[in-house]
């Protein structure tokens, strides 16, 4: 009657879909905190009575103590997080267990517990984050000089140095810093207190509660407090933005590590091998990196869909908000220190990117610069000139700093002996002095600075 | 130095990240009948002995004997299921499980595995959907005569019955059911033998593996044969349609049990209290099942973007092909089933349904029809006049049906007393015979017919 | 040879896919703003001469002037806005136009213009979302004290009142214009001067032309500065996080104006009739409001694909950020200005509010509070009586407040007649006066207090 | 009131919100065409009169005639396409027009129209990709033994020839040409005669009408017919995958035309220059391409989020379902004709393909085959000697087929000189004879197969 998997009939089905016990029991510190904070606060109101209270307390810390120890045996049929708790209270101390949901709900505890175990969350992986921006800032002091093509289109464009194009992602991670504070800071309200929707007729301390737990002020809407699930997209959203970052940096070490490039190895410990093809070596902690960002953006639109158009306030729907969070928490959580890791295993080839500087006509940009600067040249015409140099050389399989003078000034007269000092790698990458430019000197104080900025070393 | 979670180093991250058992082990059915196929196919070439060939058969059957027992350790250090059970069958066989992979890869491993999965997952995803199919069938005969406002914009707009609104999810569940079918004609060909990529130098039969797989026929090309995950996109696409389908019966439940429509009521199997309301009957099952759409487009969204742009052949990004193919069917699995639960369990409450159509003025357009059959006006004349005549009856409170001759004469003078037969709902229902259309002799040949359609019944 | 449709050849094809005129001519005052900042720094820096600077400002100005009056045209030849506006400047003022683009780059340039673009769009939208604000606080203040029935899984929880649930809706939007003024904030950092990826050889002022601009400070690293659009992601996420607000708004929109519920009602302004039934009155701008959140999030998605695994610098995958950017926006002002229309357009049918509270036993959690109140039991087991009491009424028909004294002890002797106060409709919202509650007075405070926190009003 | 930028007040919101004519337009044909059988069937069923029926055909005629002569003026308070038709229909021959509307509903007409438009777009999606078939056989063959890398993880793995390789796209577009007809299958059922969602009291013949419109057969239901988008989710999935594929291909020319690769040239017509850096030629179509399968994806997301939690039948959110499909037609086209265009302009480099062979070990597999079958050596066995002799060839700086037998021997001393003839990478290549397999006479057979398969060719 049921179909064949589902044997057990209705109620098994049920169970099976309602019950979030398997997802929110890693919510069970926050529940625990909660409580706590609720009790304390229930107490100092005489709402209930300093017995009862400290019985509460007692009991909780026990729970806590046993999940902790894996002795707690979460039951499905108890549904979730808050009754597996409560139920395990009033196994402890009896009745007074019955006294601590005075005054809220399953829909304020459910919010505040969340919203602690985000708040935690973006300090993780904030933490993870530094730990990847330490990783990259490090290499880049090392690498400020190392020159490398720096690349549009995947075309070589002009000479870069390694540590530059590193600082470039110690930016982007900056960045997602900055959203997981903002993200963090604005999550930060209590909804405790809210009760079911509506608030409640006990004389409650909301300052109290928001206070014990940490959170800035109390929500200030009951019916916004149980039917916001904003703290999580957001969160998500930085989470994507920061897995994408994470993809791109992937997507380059896949490139670096090919044949074709061979920029950089990586250890045996970033690679695996063939079951078939003894000769592989592949970034397969690269590619994995480069597919989370996949995950964790299916993850957000999740969410986002499931509370498009949703009636307020609570509905049952909002329960399946914690199981993407969680699972784009670890995903990213992962992603960071594996990333972390190949950036400290990396081996630059800095020879091979050396070579490839000679490839690509990379200081075109500069002779053009050299036309303007020396001879006056309007930059498009100084373009246009370059352009055919550039072709000349092509022609004859040379670089441009291997036509002769006289090969230049056929093609534009004006042109001096002293146009070559521009067309070498490493006097290109040292005058790009510019702020924020690529010259070795910017890229060390660029790295100082990011030291300061980002990981708040002094 | 890689952070505080990751203490143990590169090597564990490496792990973490890389390592599929977890997620993959599910394969381990497929993976043992694929590999019992190559070997019999090896056997049969003469490439390994028939001593070998029957040592591997054997070891094999025992190895998926210990898994379904639960006899059997899965090591992450084995990384995924492939090498998994080639171990044990070392551990059981010695040497020859050494042959076992001769003129094979793990890419095409993996992917013969994983479509012998989707295959198998089409095939119970069809079978619960025509469970429901059933359930709703079943219902559509009870309640073909049940009149129900038919809605347009959530506004009433001309009566309908139970029935005929049921079974217009059984089209949309047929269409699903044809979408699986397709997807899975097409998925059937053999990516074994593909090797690595390239193809191999052993003298094979691929065409005898596909058929022991019962695969119509060996994949074209071999580099995309273990590229290829087509078949997973399509199927998840096919999810995503038909949970898109559910979450719509099951936003009308939500409806239907609201306090203001309450058309139906479903059993406490289906529903759930409150922590502080006592008064509650939540339909949660249905908002579940609604909000599980999203969690299978995130999934869907989530391998496309995976995909995107990954250059061939294979990649270890599409390693995490599988988590979401697994959770998608699972979660329609399961929403299938509430979905039939909650249809074989509810109520119709026929009294409130025939109400409803008494609010709305759901017999405007029978009126305007009639003014075209009768009065040969212009269907847009017609629509015009009747607008009067709801004017008229909303000012004064009424029904048109309780307007008087008089009055609707006051607006068009042609009318004749004959009009007022078209106003009743019943009257409205039983007229609406055109093929496809909600009189109940229609919604019981449609009843009849989607049985022959859909269920194979005669 | 090209297929049917491209009859014109390759040269077509290309120029149809990769021009962007169409598109991104919408940046022409950012572009010709960042201009004039960029001469303007030459002529300072002493790289052009104060005559070009002249010239070029001059026909900058006038190149603007063309566009604005409609005299200008755009041409495909010519790619993009940043080649059209060069062009047409060297018509009119010849070679010192070209010496405008010494220096930079079109990479540097058009992430300039597209980040002053949505600095702007950060601000129209936070200024159409105030407007909405506006509308729903003046709602709230004078709907403050109009009961209706609150809910959860849309069954009746505990009475609110409107103006408390129109406040639900101010917090979230106020949280948009917290996203929005961060992103704004975060995007404040200046490409220009990164040049094509690497800064540039010319001695230039990058603080100059930020503070021109009305950038904080110039971007730090020159590669990141091309190849980052997080500005782009992180206004889009916000975009999204408030469409779904407004989305959810719709749908209430969209239930309350059902036949059910009449709890609102909106003029012909906003709604609109059938082809063929002469009664409908459809909310159409709440259904199209609802639906917007699902291209919103949409063009989020897209643009993270785009983004995800694209090797630094630029790509011209990225040139596909401004279409998504700009829908979106005009999207999101658009639902913005329908809601607002909605919100002071519709009026609430309080009579029919007020009649729905009184079924679906509202105050039973207020009868639960009482008992423990007044007789000290525990909450939970006060929530067990109570219910008995609900199913006595159900049984019986009647609402709670219609059980007599008698009836009532028979289930709990200790129960006095003190307890009808609380079954009053308006006792119960009068009596959840804790912080953020429904009560009148609290609400008027929240209303209040919100014009302050959100438009600035003391 | 309304916020600053929608001065105009509510009216002039809602009709920019509401108004679809924008778009719509795009199906005046087939609306024109349902409206043409729709009055042909209510002439021939005695409905409306011949006269009438006479004079409806020859206005409607006459409309498209305007339209595609572009002398048709769109009207916006006209709402949609089907007004602005009839409504110049009535202009052009007064009262008959008014009969036309008669036992349809704009819901059943545009359910029609659309599909009618989505069946055509599958066809035309279906004949591009078969230029790109066809373009991509064309190379296959000429191209059936040039050998190049092939990869997995980016890492060289095996020699395989470029034919073979773009073989693998011509297996990917021929699922995709099977997902389009599949599509186009389901989706031939006519909602036409379905009227509002209820069917219809006039004596109507949906059989006719859908004959004349080249449907298959009615739409078994009324409320379903009205309701069902699956037809445009179908179509954009099945876009979705087809762009994938073309992201692909579009992320490996983009990597092969790199410098490190430089396994393919594309002229001027498929690659752009730089404003800056005058030398380069980058690939912009293959990028954009790329971009593309973002926006596809997004598209379909939107409409999925559309139709999520909607509860029956028509409601106006789904209007928003032809701007997505629309949109994701247009760029699917351009992105097939640019990709067409490129297969057919590229220029491979053979030599540089056959060099990169020579690095990586890319015949190690194929020694490993030989001490299996040479030498009886279990394939386990086989790969980790072979894995031995590869690192030695490493640690010399040297290929496989530079070492001498002796070095050999050392590692296994039974191997003898004949293996050196399968470290050849043409005899690599020639040995992979396997169905599906990468020798040249297998890519030759499975192109002239794929002629036959995908392009009827005999």
């Amino acid at each position: 009657m049921w179909g064949g998997r589902f044997a057990a009939g209705p109620a098994a089905i049920m169970q099976q879909i309602n019950a979030s016990i398997g997802v929110d029991k890693r919510l069970y510190a926050e529940d625990i905190q909660g409580s706590l904070a609720h009790a304390a606060m229930l107490v100092a109101q005489g709402i209930i009575s300093e017995t009862d209270g400290a019985a509460i307390a007692k009991g909780l810390h026990q729970v806590k103590a046993e999940i902790e120890a894996g002795n707690f045996e979460f039951k499905t049929a108890l549904e979730d997080i808050h009754m597996n708790v409560e139920q395990r209270l009033k196994d402890l101390i009896g009745e007074p267990a019955g006294r601590l949901h005075t005054a809220r709900s399953r829909n304020d505890q459910v919010a505040t517990d969340f919203k602690l175990w985000v708040r935690r969350a973006c300090d993780e992986v904030a933490g993870e984050t530094r730990a990847l921006v330490a990783a990259l800032i490090d290499r880049a002091e090392a690498e400020a000089a190392t020159v490398m093509p720096g690349y549009t289109h995947l075309q070589p464009a002009q000479p870069v140095t390694f540590g530059h194009h590193l600082l470039a992602y110690v930016e982007m991670l900056g960045r997602d810093l900055g959203r997981l504070g903002d993200a963090r800071k604005r999550l930060n309200e209590s909804p405790l207190g809210s009760a079911a929707l509506a608030g409640t007729t006990f004389p409650i301390d909301r300052q109290m509660t928001a206070q014990a737990l940490g959170f800035d002020r109390p929500a200030a809407n009951s019916l916004d407090a149980v039917s916001d699930r904003d703290f999580a997209l957001e969160y998500l959203a930085a989470l994507s933005i920061l897995a994408v970052h994470l993809s791109r940096l992937a997507e380059e070490i896949v490139i670096w590590m090919s044949e074709g490039f061979r920029f950089i190895r990586l250890s045996d410990a970033f690679t695996t091998g063939s079951s078939i093809m003894p000769q592989k070596k592949n970034p397969d902690a690269a590619e994995l990196v480069r597919a989370k960002a996949g995950e964790v953006i299916g993850l957000m639109v999740q969410l986002l869909i499931i509370l498009k158009g949703l009636a307020l306030t609570y509905g049952k729907d909002m329960q399946d908000d914690k199981a993407p969070t969680f699972a784009a928490t670890d995903t990213v959580l992962l992603s960071l220190a594996a990333m972390t890791g190949m950036v400290r295993d990396l081996t630059p080839n800095r020879e091979r990117m050396r070579d490839a500087c000679e490839r690509g006509f990379l200081t075109a940009t500069d002779l053009a610069d050299w036309l303007v600067r020396a001879l006056g040249m309007p930059f498009r015409e100084a373009h246009h000139v370059t352009g055919s140099l550039v072709k000349l050389a092509e022609d004859q399989g040379k670089g441009l700093a291997d036509l002769g003078l006289a090969q230049m000034q056929a093609i534009e007269p004006r042109i001096t002996d002293a146009v070559y000092a521009v067309l070498s790698i490493e006097n290109s990458v040292a005058a790009r002095k510019s702020e924020g430019g690529t010259a070795p000197e910017r890229v060390r104080e660029a790295a100082a600075a990011a030291r300061v900025r980002f990981l708040g070393d002094r």
